[in-house]
């Protein structure tokens, strides 16, 4: 998997009734990758350092700071990994707010955002399908199964977006925010379309991931855990069918069920 | 507890081996609170609405903007419980730098921070004590079983500072980095000396969260879940003991094991 280089050694002590033992374990890295934009240095995220250009403009397109993947002309990620500069033509005003909304997030891995609920403008996602809670599942046992960087060092989120066809992509990092933006960068990058797609997270659901889902029109978002009251109600307003605490065959459905064939 | 304002009812459908039956349920809030320093909107943040007073002083003592606790003339929490008006005297310094760095943290409840690894100058902490084993498991398992929140939602982060006479201080809130300046800010505002003390958080130890128990002195910090090699790092650079996965009778000691008395 190459997932090795992303682990870092570590010696501890592990204590047990009052007995230390040296032992050697793995953490994860967590680096510091700088964001440049047509040639300024825009912002900075702590995450782990793969799939870098995928997160920035997973994020960028989050923020709507970059509305469409052709709007991005070029995307390079420094021989360091901690250095990714994009030249794309931007919405100037959405990166102004970014800055001026100085808004910090509750959740892991996020960070500022301009897109804060009751501040963003996108339409109702009216998109049309159903899915059976089988599916989601059988989904939600795969998701977990194949975490390796979680088993390895239980400091990861996961995100995944799920298509109609069967097709999944995945990501990871040590922020769920960061998880759900390079997920979505990857589809961006792949040109996937996922208008009828599923995205699974391993977080909770506070408001700005359910965001994150309004902003790539991702009709259904699933966790693991709880989503907050501002979650539900953004997943509402906006038309996103939300699902909670999926565990086994059981699961929450808080808003928009139409779209699960019960 | 008084508990019941932070919740908020939602009508869901709970579905079990494909049958949905409608359900009452409760989820967490989510609200934004503003921060004025000096007459200035300075910041938001997405967080539980209780506490906010403790939560914008233990921020932005969590920053430097603030030194010492003595430097403010007055705080005020509005009608609302929204916006937090504070009046102090203040380092503009890291004031600028937290907006220069702009600097996205990967774990729940942070933001952005200026206060970033290898940027914090601070002196090592050379505070010498020792606390067994055994202290740092039970008050583990207290820590757990007194969550409210967490039992009533799934969906909330813990934090609580352990002084040696007994004495804990805790807060809770949906962000991990939230629910540490809160209990710092609360630890401030009663002007307790936390010089011996112990930190536990119920979150993952990336870098932000140890730098928060560095820029408070804090020697300890616990918690039932994994650090990142960055916290790792960040934890022995500045003096700090970091003990992760303390489960039952079990913890790893990464750093400065000299105050576990094994």
């Amino acid at each position: 998997m190459g997932n090795e280089k992303y682990l870092k050694s570590v010696i501890i002590d592990k204590i047990s009734e009052n007995e230390a033992v040296e032992f050697n374990d793995v953490t994860i890295d967590e680096s510091r990758l700088n964001l440049y934009l047509n040639g300024e240095k825009t912002i900075s995220m702590m995450c782990i350092p793969v799939d870098q250009d995928a997160h920035a403009i997973g994020f960028l397109m989050s923020e709507n700071v970059i509305s469409d993947i052709d709007d991005i002309e070029e995307f390079t990620v420094s021989e360091d990994g901690l250095r990714v500069d994009i030249k794309a033509n931007i919405n100037e005003g959405s990166l102004e707010n970014l800055y001026k909304e100085k808004t910090l997030v509750s959740g892991c891995g996020g960070g500022i955002t301009g897109n804060i609920a009751g501040n963003v403008e996108v339409a109702f996602n009216q998109v049309s399908f159903q899915v059976k809670p089988e599916t989601i599942s059988s989904e939600v046992k795969k998701f977990y199964a194949e975490s390796e960087l979680y088993k390895l060092t239980g400091c990861v989120h996961k995100a995944m977006i799920y298509l109609l066809d069967g097709t999944t992509v995945t990501a990871e990092d040590i922020g769920r925010h960061n998880a759900i933006d390079k997920v979505v960068g990857k589809c961006k990058i792949k040109r996937l379309d996922t208008t009828k797609s599923i995205l699974f997270v391993s977080g909770r659901l506070s408001s700005e991931m359910v965001i994150k889902a309004v902003m790539h029109r991702l009709p259904i978002i699933v966790s693991r855990t709880a989503p907050t009251y501002l979650g539900v109600q953004t997943a509402h307003k906006h038309g996103v069918t939300l699902i909670g605490f999926a565990r086994g065959k059981k699961m929450n459905l808080y808003t928009h069920s139409g779209r699960i064939d019960v």
